[in-house]
C-alpha cells in the first residue's frame, strides 16, 4: 500500500476578505497550511480554520510568510536570518495557541510564499528558519521542497522533515521547478498532472520537460482551494489515488 | 516582612522606532509586561526583550492590546469579545514562543491601554480575556486593577490574579481611579508617591482624593520606565521600600 | 423629469484579496465610493478602480474610514476630531492623486462605515470631516445620511451636500435608519424595495416602519455591487427608474 | 556667491513613536524629506511637520518608501514598476493634502531608504518613480544620488532634477558611495566631513577613497536630525558654509 499526503494551504482570509473554500476542500486533503496574520489570516480567521481542521479530523501546520500583507508574501523582502527566525517563532507560536485552545497540537510548519522559494536554495535562511522550529518544538515536521536547501536544514536541526511535490508544475533535471516565466512550467491537463503525481507516488520518479526521468520523494502533495475547479480536482486526485492503490494520509503517518 | 511586586510595560519599540529605558528599568523591577505587536513591540523587540528579563532574573508577562499600532492601544475599539479573545490568544502564543526559545515560562498577562481600562469595568470583556488565558495556561496570573471586573472575572475562570496599584494615580472612594481629566487626578510629588504606595503595601489602604481612607489590596505596583527620570523614580521607590521592609519579589511570589 | 444618482462602494480589495463585482457595478450606477486604503483598497487598486470609473464615463469620490482593516472600518474606533480630519486628509489626497493621473477629478467624499454612522450623529466629528474637504477642495460634495449632522456640517463649512437614501432599509419617524438589530430593519423584497426607492425620488417621501409617511430628500441612492445578485438588483432598479421617468445622473447634476 | 541646498529627513515619528529632533534640525536646513506613512509618518505627524516647515520658511518634498513600517523601508522589497509608481503616486497625494491644507506646496520628491538606493542603479523602477512625479505634478523636482539613473529618469520625464550628496560617505571612482559593509566607507571626523563638502560645493569634485579627484553634482546635502550632536553637526556645517560664502537655499533656488 502506497501512502501520501495531500496538503492544502487554509486560513487565508483576513477581516472582511474572505478567500478560499477552505470548507469544501478540507473534506478532501490530510493536512493544511494554516496562514498566521502575516499574508493573510488574522485570530478571528485561525481559530475558525482549526474548527474546520478539529471537525474534519485532519493535521495542522502553520504557515508562516514575510511580513507583507498588500504583497500577500509573495514577493520578496530582504530580512536577515535573524528576522526570519524572530518572524517564525512569532507566527508560531500564534497558532499554537489557537491549536491549544482547541485541544489540537501542530504537526507541521510549511513556509509561504516567498519565503519558501527563498530558503529552498537559501542554505542560511533556511536554517533560520528550521532553528526556530526546533526551538519551538523539535517534534514538528517541517514540509519543504523534494531535494530543497530547506529539508537539509530541517535535518541539520533534528527536525522530521517531508518533501513537497507538485501536481501541475513542470521539473528540471536537477529537480528543481521550471520556472514559471518559462514556456511548459505549467502541467494544464488535469489528468495529466494527476498521472504525474500517481507515478511521483508510486515509482518516486518524475518526468523533466526535457524528457528525463529523475527520482523525487513525494511525501506530501500540494493542492489548492481557491476556488471550484481546484477542489473538484483535489477530489477527482483523491478518487484517482484510492483506485491506485495510494492511502491519503497526514504528512506525520506518511514520514513514520 | 511585607512584599509587593514592581511591574512595568516593557518591549514596545517597533522597528526603528526605539522607546522605552528598557535595559535600566529592568534593574529595579520584578515583572515586566511585554508588548507583543499590536500596539508596540514586533518580533525582534519581543526577543531582545526576554534576554534582558533572563539576564536580570525577573518575571516575564504579556502586555496584549486592541491591533492599533498608531494609536498605541490607547483609544476605545468597539471589539466584540470573540475578538478580543482572539486578539489576546494570538499575542499570549506569539510571546510564549519567545519564552519557550529562551526556557523561560510567562508569569502573567497584564492587558494593554484601552483594553485594560475597558475590562475593567466591561465584566462580558473581562472573561473573554480570563478565558484565552485560562484556555492557553491556566497557571498564568491576571494582572489587573485592584478591586475590577478584570479580577472578578479571572477567579470565575478558576485564575489567580494580582491587584495592581498605581503610586501616581489619585483614587475614588469607590477605588476606581480619579478620571485624568479631573483635576487632582494626578500624584505629581515623588516622594507622596512612593509614601502613599508604602501605606497601600503595609496598611492595605489609601487616602482618596476625597480625603476618605478606604481599602485597597496591593500585589504589584505599577511603574514606568520611559524616561529617565522614570527610572529614577522606581530605583528611589525600591530603596524607600527596602527602608521600610518591604520585599520587591515578582507577582507569582507576592500571592504565593 | 425626476433625477438621482446611484452610488456604490467601490475599490474595497486589498492586495491579492479581491471583493466586489467592481466590473459590473459600474455599468449600472453613477457615482462610485473608493475605499483608500485604511479600511480595504491599495494603491494598485485605486488606479485600477479609477480606470474603470474612466471607462465608464461615472463620478468618482473618496470613501475614507477609520484606519482598521481587520475590522473593515465597521467598528467604533475612539479618535479625536483632529484625527478624523487627519485620515479624511490623508485619504482624500492619496486618492487624489490617482485622479490626476488619469485626468479625472474627484466629485464627492462619502466617510465608510462606522465613521459614516459616528458622523451622523456626531457634530464635532462631522465638523472635523467637512472641514477636511472644504480645506482640500471646496468644491467637492459631502454626501452623507439625508438628515444627518453630517450634511448640516457640509453646509456650514460652505460645501455642497447630497442626501444619501437607502432602499432596503427601514426608517423611524424621525428620519433616521431602523438599528439592524431590530426585526424588521431590512427591506428583503427588492420589488418592495425598489417601489420604496421610487416613492422617495418622486415625491419625497417614505414610510416608516411605523407606518407613518415622513419627509426625506433623496438625491442618492446607495446600492452595493458585493456579488452578482446585488448587481442584478441594480439592474433592475435602473430598468425601473427609467420606466417611471427617472433619470441616473452623478450626484453633481442632481443636485445642480 | 557660491549656493546649496540642506536636506533633512523629517516627520518620522509614528503615532506615539517620537524619533528625531524634528523641531531643532529645521532651524538649520532649507529642505526637507516628510515622510508619507509607509516607513514612517502618520496623517497627525505629517501635518504638524508642514506646520514646522511653515513656521521655519523652508521647503517641504515627500520621501515615499515601500510599504514597511516594520523595517523602516530600509530593505529590499522586490516591488514591481507598476507597484513603485502607485505607492509613490499615493503617499505624493496624501502628503499634498496636508501641504493644501497649510497653503504649502511641494517643492520636490526623495525616495527613501531601500528605494532610493534601488532607482539610483535601477532604471526601469527609476522611471516609474520619476512617470507618478510628472503625471501628478511636473513642477516638482526629483532628489536623487549625484550620478545616478535616478536624475537620468527624472530627466527623461521632463522633471527638473537635483544632484544629492553626502558628506559622512566615501565615494568610488565611478561617483557611487562605498558601500558600508567596506572599511573606510564613512567619514566619521566632522571637521573632515564639512571640508569634504565645501569642496564638493565650491569646486564640483570630490576626493574618492582611492585617493583620486572626480568630478561631482553638488546641488543638495543630505543632513540628518535624529539626534542632538547630528544637529550640532548641521549647525556647524551651516557656520562653515557662511564662513566660505556658501548661500543655504532651498533646492529649487540652488537649481533654478
Amino acid at each position: 500500500m502506497y501512502k501520501v499526503d495531500l496538503n492544502s494551504d487554509l486560513g487565508e482570509s483576513f477581516g472582511s476578505f474572505k478567500v478560499g473554500c477552505d470548507e469544501e476542500v478540507t473534506r478532501y486533503v490530510s493536512s493544511v497550511n494554516i496562514a498566521c496574520g502575516y499574508h493573510g489570516g488574522d485570530p478571528i480567521v485561525m481559530g475558525k480554520t482549526l474548527d474546520l481542521v478539529k471537525q474534519n479530523g485532519i493535521a495542522a501546520g502553520a504557515h508562516p510568510s514575510y511580513p507583507d500583507l498588500m504583497g500577500f508574501g509573495r514577493r520578496n523582502m530582504d530580512c536577515t536570518p535573524a528576522e526570519i527566525n524572530a518572524y517564525v517563532t512569532y507566527q508560531l507560536g500564534a497558532l499554537y495557541a489557537f491549536a491549544k485552545q482547541r485541544g489540537l497540537s501542530l504537526q507541521h510548519v510549511k513556509p509561504h510564499g516567498n519565503l519558501y522559494n527563498t530558503i529552498a536554495v537559501d542554505e542560511v535562511r533556511a536554517m533560520a528558519v528550521a532553528e526556530a522550529i526546533a526551538d519551538f518544538d523539535p517534534s514538528i515536521i517541517l514540509l519543504g521542497l523534494a531535494g530543497s536547501k530547506t529539508l537539509e536544514a530541517g535535518r541539520k536541526c533534528g527536525l522530521k522533515v517531508a518533501s513537497e511535490v507538485f501536481a501541475d508544475r513542470a521539473y528540471n533535471e536537477d529537480g528543481t521547478l521550471v520556472s514559471r516565466k518559462l514556456p511548459g512550467s505549467m502541467v494544464h491537463d488535469p489528468e495529466v498532472a494527476i498521472a504525474r503525481t500517481i507515478k511521483m507516488v508510486r515509482e518516486g520518479v518524475v518526468v523533466t520537460l526535457s524528457g528525463k526521468t529523475i527520482p523525487i520523494m513525494a511525501d506530501s502533495v500540494c493542492v489548492h482551494g481557491d476556488n471550484p475547479s481546484a477542489v473538484e480536482f483535489v477530489k477527482n486526485m483523491r478518487a484517482a489515488f484510492a483506485a491506485e492503490g495510494i492511502e491519503v494520509l497526514p504528512i506525520a503517518k506518511v514520514i513514520a
